[in-house]
């Protein structure tokens, strides 16, 4: 691998390069470097000045070893304090010499840059076709390639950089354009600056006094999710969460709670029993919620769907009278907008219907498809989620917003407090001097919470509801592009039929041996290995990566999914030509 | 505010800086350039030495309007591209002009550069006791000092760059020497270069599929913290979860399941009514977690502390007994090491003695006190922690790992997966071609989740577990040098006698005109108003923050906590004198 790029510094140059070498240089760096406020500028245009003679010593890069020079004592809360100069050699350094240490700033800005250094390197290798997306390694010879343990004593700065390139070294390139594996691929540029920032600024959610800007991000960007969900004004309530089945979990909860308030000090000894109802095709979290909620998965019916992956209405109505009949209390209907594997959009309408028929909580799980209501073309397929009660959104997928960005809206105002709260007088104190009513935190099950907001809010700022809109159409023209390429190609067959409603295009592909053959437990058995050959065979040539499952009574298919803006027809194209490549003797 | 500093390439040095304009200078520049792969290098000295002589149109600054240059048209799929420019005057850039967009490398690593600037800048000056802790202005302020809201027309990058300062400018500085509101202070350099990677890497940890290093890297770390607990060889189960409380909540979960493994199908309906215990001074979550997972807040019975805020075991004992007698099932015992406010840690040994003797799950809240197992000098407050049946632990508290890192560790293995599991066949493919053992994900509630491991395993290695060590030493001796100098110090009154056990000191500010005064109603109503005032006052004047708040019948005193390794004696004389100058008038 190549050394990384060069810092910022100028003594983190190349050694002995020109940057060093001529006053006039200097003068320019110490221009530059007098852009940075807290007396930094000075400092370094002491050293650029005074320490020309000795490049070598200060270089940041620790290419030929060295004797890291005593640390002059200084008193820390004196500034600016005596000391001279930090040491950059970073075979000589350790964590102790970085911030907050007295005089840190040098070495810190200059470790900081190095790093960044190798993660521009990496973000724009990402998006390179001519790198691999993973450079595959089973765990056991990973393990064993490079030593990964915990020790007692520290390794130095120019170690834990090592340690950076290792491991950016055996990442996926979740960003590369032929990464389809997931539901949220691609790695868009602003969020990434504000994932960056989020961290600098690393901070909690739970109050307006230690985050003030992102709580009221938080306001802004929820009224505004809202808004699009059709809810007037943008009214209601909501949360960032760590992820969809969160957001759902907390969906069942609030359901729970709304029907039967008790529940909340008296437990589900204390209330009928509840029954909730989702497609077979919805999201495991549903189960899994209702497992943790001690409502049971027994309790969780699963709604028939049709051909295509929606719940039918008829039969959630008839489920609904059953349980009814048998004593239960339906609580709440997951409908799902966009599903995982077929990508499909629940009736919505209809489903309202019932709810309000059967005065049953409505909530639709769009952690997939909620990002088409960006689009003004394909948000009709989410007709009737403004009757919903409550919505799962995950901005981290369609939308591309960096890992994690799940918001839960609801519809009805206070119940989220009323649900969750517990009064935490250390956190939540009363008689504090501002608006208490910004104080989230007792709205959620978690305590801290990482500030998920501000990835969201910038990108939507830097595209505009827009820039989101042209980012999605194009994902979905590509998965249409993709399911005519091969819907009548020879070795293909589809899952089901027709134009996908998301950018889920689900197949098999048919290897030439097993073309002619009849429909048999031979060929089922054979068909059933295809997929999870070829996956494999992709992930060690490391030329792309696209998700396989089994579903229902169907074997193993591919699910093609497309949620990264830097994939193209060509990369369409390439995955086709991938999937004959490494499967055509199979 | 200043502008940034400079970015990292030549053409975002200032205006008609020198940087470009000597053909020397190209050439050093060059050299820096050439270490970037991918053919980045060539392109920029291509640009360095053919564009000399228009140094203000590829100016990285807005500074001058100008008009951006036509983008030749592409093919993105050709690589290198024809293209021959980017245009890095932001005033006319949008984020469309950033990767994937074909050629963006350059505007791309510009932009994110000048991001970093202005992190850096603010990293440098989070340290720096000249500045303030916040520039604290009320919602209805913030809200109208600027324009949050989202839009759909996209603005430009030059605007996003502002959002980002302007964002740093109101948020508060966390890893400030004088910031001592939370349990969770500090900012870690290499912490931080850690989270950017995670950003950068933007994976999930569901599985090994797509996220090799980091799935190994968790459990190198957790089977570390296991070893550190006691558990013999580091065996065991656990998992990286959004937060301490939702730690605290799986593992209520499991210990649920461990007893009644029905109740995962069947609901709180088919068991009996199970009880837990936890202390009077416990965090709030376990009845968060109770409420949630339908076992009711009601029974979470609470049991009595001595005067420093540990659990009595033998009211501990007593009420399992007298549970007992009433026919509910004790399934779980939560002991805390370090609460919240006191920062007592419960009697474990003799907990687990109880544990024992009645068969109940024994769970450790060690969120705020388990840094200290990384101290030979105070792990010994944690003895009998190797006898729980799970610990909660969370790194981003004294450890000082940034936000968000909690871990559960459970000492059975399997336990886990068996409880929360429900196979999603699109994720956990069983035909995979590698250990699925790997494949993590189906321990947690949670699908998505976040890469929190990176920030711990990196701090890990750079400081050793001894540079961990160091650290709290350095905490805990603070905190006792602020209760030495307080507890006779005239004005002062301790919360409860003795030496701090963990870095909570908790005391009350008597301002002069209360000092004479009895112990009545109207002191009483006085004093409860001293803290809230000085805590606004400080965010008013932004000097320094401190938490406060009423316990049982004490009213609000301040707790000062210390977690930050920024701080040092000067500063906690300072707060001292803070509080003193603040509160004199009161």
């Amino acid at each position: 691998m190549a050394s990384p790029g060069s810092g910022f510094w100028p003594f983190g140059a190349e050694e002995g390069s020109a940057a060093a070498e001529t006053p006039g240089t200097a003068r320019a760096w110490c221009q530059v470097a007098q852009k940075f406020t807290g007396g930094i500028g000075n400092k370094l245009c002491a050293l650029l000045y005074g320490d020309a003679e000795k490049p070598v010593e200060t270089s940041a890069r620790a290419a030929a070893p060295g004797v890291a020079e005593p640390r002059p004592t200084c008193t820390c809360d004196k500034k600016p304090c005596g000391c001279q100069k930090a040491d950059v050699n970073y075979a000589f350094l350790h964590s102790t010499d970085l911030l907050p240490t007295c005089n840190g700033e040098i070495t810190t800005m200059s470790f900081l840059q190095d790093v960044v250094d190798i993660l521009l390197q990496y973000v724009v290798k990402s998006f390179d076709r001519s790198t691999k997306v993973i450079d595959f390694h089973y765990p056991n010879e990973l393990l064993q390639e490079y030593n990964w343990e915990l020790a007692d004593q520290p390794q130095t700065l120019e170690e834990i950089l090592l340690n950076c390139r290792t491991t950016l070294k055996y990442a996926i390139k979740t960003g590369h354009p032929r990464y389809f594996n997931q539901l949220s691929t691609g790695l868009d540029m602003v969020g990434l600056a504000a994932d960056w920032l989020t961290s600098a600024a690393n901070t909690n959610m739970f109050t307006y006094e230690i985050a003030p800007v992102f709580v009221l991000l938080e306001y802004v960007t929820l009224r505004k999710m809202r808004e699009m969900v059709g809810w007037p004004g943008g009214c209601g309530d909501g949360i960032f969460s760590p992820g969809g089945a969160i957001s759902n979990m907390y969906a069942m909860l609030i359901a729970r709670f709304k029907m039967f308030p008790e529940v909340k000090e008296k437990g589900m000894a204390a209330i009928p029993r509840l029954v909730a109802f989702t497609s077979e095709h919805s999201h495991f979290s549903v189960k899994k919620g209702a497992a943790a909620l001690g409502i049971g998965t027994d309790s969780v019916i699963l709604i028939r769907c049709d051909e295509r992956g929606k719940m039918i209405p008829s039969d959630l109505e008839r489920r609904i009278v059953e349980a009814k009949q048998k004593g239960f209390v339906p609580f709440l209907v997951s409908a799902t907008a966009g599903t995982t594997v077929y990508g499909a959009f629940d009736p919505l309408i209809a489903i309202a219907d019932i709810c309000k028929k059967y005065k049953v909580w409505m909530h639709v799980d769009g952690a997939w498809g909620g990002g088409l209501l960006m689009s003004r073309k394909h948000k009709w397929k989410l007709n009737g989620i403004e009757r919903a009660n409550s919505v799962t959104w995950n901005p981290h997928k369609m939308m591309g917003v960096p890992l994690q960005c799940s918001a839960l809206l609801v519809r009805e105002e206070g119940l989220m407090q009323s649900c969750n709260q517990m009064h935490a007088s250390y956190l939540f104190q009363q008689d504090k001097h501002y608006d208490l009513s910004y104080d989230t935190g007792d709205k959620a099950l978690q305590c801290g919470r990482h500030v998920d907001v501000f990835k969201l809010w910038l990108m939507w700022r830097a595209k505009g509801t827009t820039g989101f809109e042209a980012q999605i159409d194009k994902c979905l023209e590509l998965a249409e592009y993709l399911y005519n390429k091969i819907k009548n190609r020879e070795g293909y067959e589809m899952v089901f039929d027709g134009k996908p409603q998301h950018t889920n295009v689900c197949f098999w592909y048919i290897p030439p041996s097993l073309r002619g053959m009849e429909d048999s437990e031979e060929r089922t058995s054979r068909l059933m290995k295809v997929a999870p050959v070829i996956k494999a065979r992709m992930m060690e040539y490391g030329t792309t990566m696209v998700s396989y499952q089994p579903l229902g009574d169907k074997v193993n298919f591919f699910r093609m999914v497309i949620s990264n803006p830097a994939a193209t027809h060509q990369d369409i194209d390439f995955l086709i030509d991938e999937i004959e490549r490494l499967g055509q003797d199979l």
